[in-house]
């Protein structure tokens, strides 16, 4: 339940496609509540989205007057709640003013969906990870470097006098969930449990022959049946393959530059470790806070144009 | 329904994953009928193989004696009917007296599973190609080379001197319906259609720079959303990014070698057509026959030991 919501002044979202986490914030930018919801774009139909919103922050809505509502993500794919046209690289991070205005059947919410980006060519997509960016370059205006935010598609972008310069998507997060899971390796690998150096090995192995990868993975396979491989070492293993060959194909993003990894989960930590192995050094910055910081930012320009 | 099968000699089985394929053999080695059946290993308990062969070929079966049942494949994995310990590299293709020997409750069966082959190190195994193996070379004795056996794990294995002296499967064909079945890629993709074209340049691109799999696998989502890149040609891209990253890693088996690739269809065609592109030449026999004839020189050894 939401209490003591006289306060409430915007809504921050960050509608993903398999989740949604939503921020009532006051008039200081502060957060009242944080909610999450497995309600994401892939499970809903474009008219279902309001409600959604709705079932969710209704007790914390005035009786009158409208509260800004901002998205981020995939509530601006095509197949989401309204389609936010994509601005194109190079260019700034999206800002509210490039919002695309949802109409609403309820008069006290005013939705904005913030745009992702392209790239042509080569062709590549964001919808979510461009308000991180502008969330990072919030607290960091004078960044010259390259972002690293892994995830289900893996981000590397390159960002330049405050601007998007280039970037790269990696489906690494994706196919390590379906080679886990679904492929026949679903039975050598374990939930959970991590090894270290089964980890290192992989990524030296392919990063040194990126080619290998299906038959490395298979290998894994052999070794659980003829050598009783631990469950742990072959989930390290495949983690470990699949972020080798990315960062041998990313090189140019991580060669001798700044690199910040959004992000500080087990899949964030695991990607530092594998480019100090290849000599890089990085920091992280957590993914959640980027991205309400983004949603901030976007909020305070809306501010500015309509106080 | 089995008809006039007084001539009934015995029953070759090739026990798969997710199929089963058998035939009914006269006395002369030829085919009196052809049986397939979702039933593969992966649908059955231990204890269902029996009834299941049973309710396939019983109408078949003669009222008293024995029938020589000759099994390859999955049906000899640890989770199949029953565990059939492998053979090792280098060796002949496993023959009917290394097979084992399963107990049944029905008196007209006397059943046999061949061995698998494994190999250490690098781990690699194999159910059910040693079979193919068998059969391509008791048509080809003198035959030394590679044979590359397409399909779900793809296995290029190098011959010699009759012998299996190495091999190394990659999972190339799971991993394409994977991403074609289940990952974001499937809305990008087409159930048919092809593109030789496409599947060209993607071999091409996956061969000279195979790290960049994970990127430009998500490249076919962004061109689709961007540049409503045709279904066929996203299918034959994706087909054309594994095959191409596996010929290069196979590069060692296939490089100066007479190739001959067991299977004819389209995925045997396209291992065919990316092979050509690298200048290496390939011929292709049919993978049933070759089965079919694997498992007759397992009978006619058997028939040899006890007639």
């Amino acid at each position: 339940m939401v209490n003591n919501m006289e306060k409430l002044s915007w809504i921050a979202v960050d509608w993903g496609t398999s989740h949604l986490r939503l921020w009532l914030m006051d008039d200081q930018d502060r957060v009242l509540q944080h909610i999450t919801s497995d309600r994401g774009m892939a499970t809903l139909k474009p008219d279902q989205f309001e409600a959604t919103l709705i079932g969710l922050v209704s007790d914390a809505l005035p009786a009158t007057g409208s509260i800004p509502v901002i998205c981020c993500g995939m509530a601006g794919a095509r197949q989401g709640w309204v389609e936010a046209p994509y601005t194109k690289t190079p260019c700034l991070p999206p800002s509210i003013d490039q919002a695309t205005r949802v109409a609403t059947d309820d008069p006290r919410l005013k939705v904005y969906i913030l745009p992702g980006i392209m790239q042509l060519p080569p062709a590549d997509v964001m919808r979510g990870e461009e308000t991180q960016i502008a969330g990072f370059l919030a607290g960091h205006p004078d960044f010259d470097g390259v972002l690293c935010l892994p995830g289900t598609h893996c981000k590397w972008v390159h960002i330049s006098a405050g601007e998007v310069v280039s970037f790269r998507t990696f489906m690494t997060g994706e196919l390590f969930a379906l080679i886990c899971n679904t492929s026949v390796l679903r039975h050598s690998v374990g939930a959970d449990g991590w090894d270290a150096e089964a980890f290192a090995a992989a990524v030296s192995d392919a990063v040194s022959r990126p080619s290998a990868i299906a038959g490395n993975l298979f290998s894994i396979r052999a070794e659980t049946l003829l050598c009783d491989l631990d469950s742990a070492a072959a989930r390290s293993r495949i983690s470990g393959l699949l972020i080798g060959i990315e960062l041998a194909a990313a090189r140019p993003y991580w060669l001798g530059q700044e690199v910040v990894i959004v992000g500080a989960s087990g899949i964030a930590t695991a990607y530092g470790v594998a480019l100090a192995q290849q000599g890089a050094t990085a920091r992280s910055v957590a993914a959640e806070d980027m991205t309400l910081n983004g949603l901030r930012a976007a909020h305070a320009k809306l501010a500015e144009v309509s106080p």
